[in-house]
């Protein structure tokens, strides 16, 4: 990391926020840089003071960047790729936060000049929350944070210290792999809870126990971030296709009051969450 | 509750034995009860200390008792209420604990004798975990207790100060109304983990983040309790239907790269759950 002298965000939200905090406190000589698409943007992020500098000039930004962190909703992404990738200067290393990977990956390869490399990351932490205000400098500390590029392609190992003195756990897979681990782990969840809560009628919300409240809370998940999660992972309809299964199964069995079938779901489930233990 | 002198239950687990604990340190002067169906069970609830008296015997357990206490799987609470109802003193209370009511109400009304009171109960609290060796004599404390018989019946307010005095906040609504809202806040929700722990392969578990196995620690629930519950809710099926209907609007979305809906669909979860705020 002694090379890297300026690392720019775009996309100064929770993460990014997180971001650039948990940098700062891990390496207070580098210059963190955040983009601000608008005045009302740039104004919120001054006050909030946790960049070095806020930019609005996309090519101030990111041209004499070491390192460019994109860390918006995932299609903003795939844009800021294109649109970043003329003023990048060589060597710049690229990488991103975006919760699925196989598109961003392709695009990337697309877009990106061939003097500058992209690593793909994910780190599994986050909140229902949304909002640079709500910044946390310890939000990767003790998370896992998946990375879609291999290690030998230059520019990986600094992306990997990078996250381990932030506090992350480096994870090496494929992106197609990722997305398909993340879908089940992730956004399959997501789905349930956005889905759960629009089950119960409004009326009988105010019975709802701390135990449902638990289970929804992810419910309050940012539609701009979670539509372009739901429509860039490939593998979620048949996620939900296999979830769905589950639920006639235990669906009928109720109908037919097949006790049988029931406890066999049941010990089934038993015997994959006791693997966690 | 000074009329009280010995209450007894029968299903002496993790919530009944947590009921024993929580009566004895709010009530030291009574005597507290509890059934062992057999001699394993005897040996072990003898060597927990959690009961003043472990009994085999059914009639020498209930015959004296100001209050008997129903804490096993819903079924077998039908079963014992037929079996204790001849040897029931004139006005003991009967409760219970079971998670679903109308089947329970139904089968207390055919079984007890008119000179008995049955008072239905359902504290929403718990755990994952089974066994007496787990029990906690604060389990109750800040829970809320559904009760499904009306106030002004005989017994029901010696049973809101025993819960009230155990640290728990009583609400009275009808067995009906209860299966309903306990459908969606409670039993869907273990549908819902039994069948994503199902969906997620034994392979990819190793990869599982804390919010996914957060999500599936119900998973872990017993058998015997939930194939009662979800065979004596008559809700639960439409719950189900319902559930299924918004996991494909998600789905079919997704497939048509909709983002309209998906956006529409998530926005109205946001709504719902800001109620909770």
């Amino acid at each position: 990391m002694q090379a890297i002298k300026k690392i720019s965000i775009i996309g100064v939200g929770f993460m990014g926020g997180s971001l650039a905090l948990s940098i700062k406190k891990s390496f207070p000589q580098i210059s963190v840089w955040g983009y601000a698409r608008n005045l009302t943007s740039y104004n919120k992020l001054k006050k909030l003071n946790i960049l070095d500098k806020v930019e609005c000039d996309l090519k101030a930004l990111v041209s004499d960047a070491d390192i460019v962190i994109l860390a918006t909703p995932v299609y903003l992404i795939i844009k800021y790729l294109k649109k970043i990738a003329n003023f990048l200067k060589k060597s710049t290393i690229v990488t991103d936060i975006g919760s699925t990977k196989e598109l961003i990956t392709k695009y990337a390869k697309i877009y990106l000049p061939k003097n500058v490399t992209f690593v793909g990351c994910h780190p599994l932490c986050g909140s229902q929350k949304s909002g640079a205000n709500f910044s946390d400098p310890n939000l990767y500390k003790d998370a896992i944070c998946i990375v879609t590029t291999p290690f030998k392609k230059y520019g990986v190992s600094i992306i990997k210290e990078l996250w381990e003195t932030v506090g992350a756990k480096v994870v090496f897979i494929s992106p197609s792999l990722h997305d398909k681990i993340i879908s089940t782990f992730s956004h399959l969840p997501h789905i349930i809870a956005f889905s759960l809560i629009n089950v119960a009628n409004q009326k009988i919300l105010k019975f709802a126990p701390q135990s449902f409240k638990d289970l929804t809370r992810i419910s309050a998940s940012s539609p701009s971030v979670w539509k372009d999660i739901f429509l860039t992972n490939k593998y979620i309809t048949a996620d939900i296709e296999s979830f769905i299964k589950f639920l006639r199964q235990f669906q009928v069995a109720i109908k037919k009051q097949d006790q049988k079938t029931i406890v066999k779901l049941i010990n089934e489930a038993n015997k994959k969450y006791s693997l966690f233990l």
